[in-house]
């Protein structure tokens, strides 16, 4: 069997202290926070070093068998679960901040390295990586990579792909390439970097990944508002960023959200059906103009209240509710499902009554929040029982339909992965996923890293 | 003749008016402003329409005629230079702005769209879109798009690739992708956009080119110094930055381009080698408190001269050398070559050292100036008899490896071009070479999109 002579060469050239070929161990690694039911691994290889890469690559080649790369394994669309089993190249033990260089603002980082571990580093030394996904405090820097991670903070500062100035790419078979620079700018040969931020482990598995950084933001405001209407929110950002002001995150929660903050006994003001949490950030003076910028936009949308924190401790509370949001949700069913579509901003209006039809329409409650400043949405899908879950299906479809009716996409930040892949041709047409086969097949010709994942598969890699 | 049967192709598809294929008027395609001695093209066709696009891409396949995409040929590499004849794709008649969405803050172009025509646009509209290469009243986007093209602003703002959303890309033979998103944000599939930008016109042609705009800054300060040293005019942005403060531009002039300023009559302070100009923007009082600390920063560094400019008419005073400095050295010489390397930031004093020495060396007048806050500096280098030639070669040679040496890349935002593409290997090894080949072949797989750029060649695509 090919499978077992990989794992076999495995722990020949690796030793066999960093394969996991048998046992109870192998089963945190069927899934990740998707949930997605993959297939047991013949083997993990806990890597800890490039070359430990470059064998498992190797090997997989030789033999013919499938490898998925993974990281802490919080993404959200099953992009690090083993959907053909066959080998994880587990990446969570090269976590080494390998270098910052104080006076350039740049890291040179490990794929393993947690994010939260890498902000306060970076912080520490006057500097700041501005990518939040919501799991910062246990996803690793190469999976961010993988899925071009954003969170709240992309929408003054962007996500992933805009810090990430070059890696080393290791292919399928075991070739490494030196992809981009450590420079800020450059523009030699093709933008290999960017395309392999957001390839979710398709096309290469990653290394030495140098990072911009920018200045830490000295000062801090955090606003929490509330509003009758989602769309009085959505023009309150409109109206704030047309004053000159992007905030740094802009927040919104939905009717359905803010019932569960109120069942959790977090008070909302008297007929407010959305809640917005703005941030603005940069020098102290600028701060306070921004500030004004705010109430001005806000007042003007209407809102029904406005708090600012006016310490640490109060912004923490502020946030308390939306962090802790995609955890609070997990109690109010047995399943739910998190898609993050994205439209234009001016359209969220129409995505957020259209999210509550089609939940009345299929009877599965519905719940949505988001990153409403850049249009995306995380909408929640509830559902207790097994049988419910064609209609989840259908509400899950109808979501991408009116998605890409409302000229949005169907991901934002979490990717295709395998939960996504089946509803690619909603947003692209068959020339364009051959195309992205073509050049995936460049990289991988045997079609071996990360099976099963972007792309539409009607039959087993292998 | 597979040449004359394309232009008779195009001549019946497109109609006469729109295929130059004799006379004076093809001279005009032969070169760009790199001056790269290109072939006369066998036809140029003056694009008005996407399906004119199409039919020329569909033709140059049947025939096996090679198709050179063109701008405005502001480009300093010869990209747009047809170094095999073939035909020219003039894309500068279509040159509609789309669609400018106010509420959104989006703008969508075509690729002969002006640049400066597109800042007035949005600006007149409260937006703004920051990538500003010196060609701004010249060049168009479609350029831009192909070149990755930066300017100044990218210091605070990024490159033009920061802005590309989406875009139609058109395939040799005559295939239409839509690649992107008008979203600000999205990870569906592979990022072509980020790969079609900067890749020099030699995997697609583009068309509806959607692009993020930013708020338009509502306050600007603008200031020059000067410096005895190099370094001291570095250490100021970096202490600059240091305290929180992202200029939007730090231009650095050396120590021959002062000269050249005195010479022309403007007066540098007594002492100076080096002089910056500093551009910070945003909100009132922001520009206030960075204008703080500007000054404080500058001090320490051992600032010999601040004027900060307090009216347009001042601030386009203290412009006008930097601004007018590439026509400006053209004067010094029959012959200039203008180059683009990046290094880290850090050094740049390094960097010019090692160009003043290697023009003594060979023999060569050199001058600096240049991007300093991103590493960016251009090298160029003067002649007058071709019998220099040779000693200019070398020095540009000596130039590539000394970039290479400081962590550097050959190119920051002029991309490689005809011109450098002989020197692609000093920093790219032929694997990372090979696999950017075998992407080229996805998109064109018979080598006939912009043929002899960015790769070294050794003998004629046709």
């Amino acid at each position: 069997m090919n499978r077992s002579r990989a794992v076999r060469l495995l722990e020949a050239k690796l030793g066999p202290s960093k394969v996991l070929s048998e046992g109870a161990g192998l089963d945190a690694y069927v899934t990740d926070d998707s949930g997605f039911p993959g297939v047991v691994p013949d083997a993990v290889v806990l890597a800890e070093t490039a070359e430990d890469i470059l064998q498992t690559l190797a090997i997989a080649q030789e033999t013919g068998v499938p490898v998925t790369p993974r990281g802490a394994g919080t993404g959200r669309t099953g992009g690090a679960t083993p959907v053909f089993g066959g080998i994880v190249l587990a990446l969570t033990g090269m976590r080494q901040i390998l270098e910052i260089d104080r006076d350039e603002g740049l890291a040179v980082v490990e794929p393993g390295v947690v994010l939260a571990d890498l902000h306060h580093a970076v912080e520490r030394e006057g500097w700041f990586y501005p990518p939040d996904p919501n799991s910062a405090a246990t996803c690793v820097i190469g999976g961010n990579v993988a899925e071009n991670a954003a969170g709240p903070r992309a929408l003054k500062y962007g996500p992933t792909r805009d810090y990430v100035l070059g890696m080393d790419a290791y292919l399928m078979g075991g070739r490494r390439v030196k992809v981009g620079r450590r420079t800020r700018k450059g523009v030699t040969g093709y933008d290999l970097t960017a395309l392999l931020v957001g390839s979710e482990g398709t096309l290469a598995v990653v290394d030495k990944i140098a990072l911009k950084l920018v200045p830490k933001p000295e000062h801090l405001l955090t606003f929490s508002l509330q509003f009758a209407r989602t769309e009085d929110a959505v023009s309150a950002i409109t109206r704030l960023i047309a004053t000159g002001c992007v905030p740094r995150c802009a927040e919104l929660m939905d009717e359905a959200t803010l019932e569960v903050m109120r069942n959790a006994g977090n008070p909302t003001a008297a007929g407010a059906n959305a809640m917005l949490l703005l941030e603005v950030d940069g020098l102290e003076a600028a701060c306070e103009e921004q500030a004004e910028r705010v109430a001005e936009a806000c007042e003007r949308a209407g809102a029904l209240e406005l708090l600012v924190a006016q310490s640490e401790n109060q912004r923490s509370k502020l946030w308390e509710p939306r962090r802790h949001m995609s955890y609070a949700v997990r109690r109010l069913a047995q399943h739910k499902i998190s898609e993050d579509v994205v439209v234009p901003r001016q359209r969220l209006g129409e995505l957020l009554t259209g999210v509550r039809a089609l939940g009345e329409r299929h009877e599965i409650r519905a719940l949505s929040y988001g990153h409403a400043g850049d249009g995306n949405m995380h909408v929640n899908f509830f559902w207790n029982d097994e049988a419910e879950r064609s209609r989840v299906d259908a509400a899950v479809a109808d979501l991408f339909r009116l998605t890409i009716a409302l000229e949005g996409t169907l991901s934002g930040e979490h990717g295709v992965g395998a939960l996504k892949a089946p509803y690619l041709p909603l947003e692209q047409n068959d020339e364009l996923i051959a195309l992205q086969r073509d050049l995936k097949r460049v990289f991988d010709p045997a079609g071996l890293l990360n099976p099963g994942k972007i792309f539409p598969t009607t039959h087993r890699a292998c």
